[in-house]
């Protein structure tokens, strides 16, 4: 492999079916699962298969085009009922993510242009929809990446939280898409990544991605990125984001909060990598986004190793809000809005 | 057990021997590992049976009088080569810890004393200034909580890092010890627990012993701390320390530097509680402190479970420098010492 080049695909269209890695053994065990119904997708999506809001979106598509083609043989009123159910399945699999409720309505749309035709025409369109949504967030990412690579300097020391790489996207990453763009560039890259607990988004995907495409990484613990920033090694913090507010809130994954506070303090740059889909006009401030709190068992443990003593009392949100002040640029594919505010997210949508 | 009330016994003087709880295994299993010798002890402090700066420090006075109960029957000279050689055993059996040297330099004071007794008196003794050392630990870590206590508000949320309570000492703690007298004074305290990466201190000692006292704690991943704080729900951060210097920078567990940020940032008191014995005239700044850094295998995963990849880079430092600005107060037993800085360090030592 050279360095740079993304050798993982997370989701692929294989023999009538949606093959996905399952990100919940990796790296212990890289294997595909495939999917040949909504209801499997949703399940993939509910039971974390899959992760990474732009990841999500795509597998929602593929979902409704499964869900079509399962009933191409039928008339259209079941036809047109199953698909709905299908859609509404899939929306309910995760809560938070913003696109997945982005590729449900595009698929929809297209459903909507299509009401005229025949059933197999119908059934065929929305796997072409699918597949083009697929071909498309792999374009958004190099397109990002190839905005966000200029604010890397060469020789850079860059940190990224989660992952917000190949596998939370249909290819190349949003945060790790911009670093892959940057050594692509001949630049002299290295990340840290921090472990991301509790579910270790960052030990076990981040730092497995990025090992795969010889991208040269140090896997640290949350706590210890103070630390480094404080001895000056560490010169950008990079991250993907799970919802963009209107005024330029960023909700991610716990912890993306704390980073933000430790650069403002180290005067380090600190840059959110999303496509467009991620931002969220409908949502004023960081405020009104909901955080969601998952199970305690995730903190006192992780996988079937339990720690912590038995009844203890946990808290488990999934994820932070930084406000817009502490975010350097916003990185997206119409390119890089600096000190993001109202105005300018505005000016995205009015494009 | 009621509230407030230390209920851990952290190491014990029992027919003949010393007997620590094994911290390796806790909240799992619960059980004490014996002493006999300087070697036992030594070995013991090496793979963390006991850790935490006091109560190394104890443990290493307790070494000391074993191996002078091993060599009673021995004739002087050779009793005196066998106490010499255990000391530099004790001595080499954890770099940093400078409660040990400590502690080791006042069992040494106390044979030099005794140079001219017979070897069974020196033998006896020496033991006597053992359990001394044990008894004032305690005395001094209640005095510490009295004091401390007071910066404690009734109704408050405090939060804690790593593992600075009864297991830490050798009994009611620093840290814990301020909570400790808050609750006995009738207060209303609740603690926020973070799970201290790698080694999960927090997680498994610092939640283990607040639930054996039932004062009500909360665990937390070390990257929740800043989304608690954002939102209000942190009123104090109080931790131990590893090593503090004439100046007042303070050498602790991982993490607390950005904690310490977090605090500033959203204008919480930071306080630090240690014994006067780790505070190191002889250690200008922080910046003169060396920070260990450990094995790879302990950020890769934890005990036996590894979900890292293979062959990855990582970085382990185990403790990181709160410079003296961002502490509030110093707590140690001879009082409450705000903004510390090289003067009113100083002063503690002119006493």
């Amino acid at each position: 492999m050279t360095g740079g080049t993304n050798s993982v695909e997370t989701l692929r269209w294989r023999d009538g079916g949606l093959e996905m890695i399952d990100q919940r053994h990796l790296p212990a065990s890289f294997s595909y699962i495939r999917c040949d119904s909504a209801e499997d997708v949703a399940a993939a999506i509910r039971s974390m298969v899959v992760r990474g809001a732009p990841a999500i979106g795509v597998a929602a598509a593929y979902g409704v085009a499964l869900e079509a083609q399962c009933y191409r043989g039928h008339a259209l009123p079941a036809f047109n009922r199953s698909l709905k159910a299908g859609i509404e399945l899939l929306a309910a699999s995760r809560p938070t993510a913003v696109n997945l409720f982005w590729a449900l309505s595009r698929m929809e749309q297209r459903w909507q242009q299509l009401a005229e035709q025949a059933v197999g025409e119908i059934a065929d369109e929305l796997l072409r929809e699918a597949q083009t949504l697929h071909q498309e967030d792999i374009q958004i990412n190099r397109a990002m990446g190839s905005h966000g690579e200029k604010l890397l300097p060469d020789q850079s020391r860059i940190l990224t939280h989660c992952n917000a790489g190949a596998l939370a996207t249909a290819g190349y990453g949003t945060a790790l898409g911009a670093i892959r763009a940057a050594v692509e560039n001949g630049k002299n890259i290295s990340v840290i990544a921090s472990e991301t607990r509790p579910f270790l988004q960052g030990a076990r995907l981040t730092a497995w991605e990025l090992q795969q495409d010889d991208i040269p990484v140090t896997l640290i613990t949350d706590n210890m990125a103070g630390f480094l920033m404080n001895k000056g090694e560490i010169d950008r913090v990079i991250v993907g984001a799970d919802r963009v507010a209107a005024n330029g809130d960023v909700a991610n994954k716990i912890g993306t909060y704390t980073l933000a506070v430790l650069a403002e303090k180290h005067s380090i740059p600190f840059y959110v990598a999303c496509p467009v889909s991620t931002i969220d006009p409908k949502t004023a401030t960081g405020r009104d986004i909901e955080i969601e709190e998952r199970p305690a068992h995730e903190v006192t443990g992780f996988a079937n190793q339990h720690w912590a003593p038995k009844g203890i009392h946990v808290r488990n949100p999934a994820f932070d809000v930084t406000p817009a002040e502490l975010v350097t640029a916003l990185i997206t594919e119409k390119g890089v809005i600096e000190k993001p505010n109202q105005t300018r997210i505005a000016a995205l949508f009015s494009d």
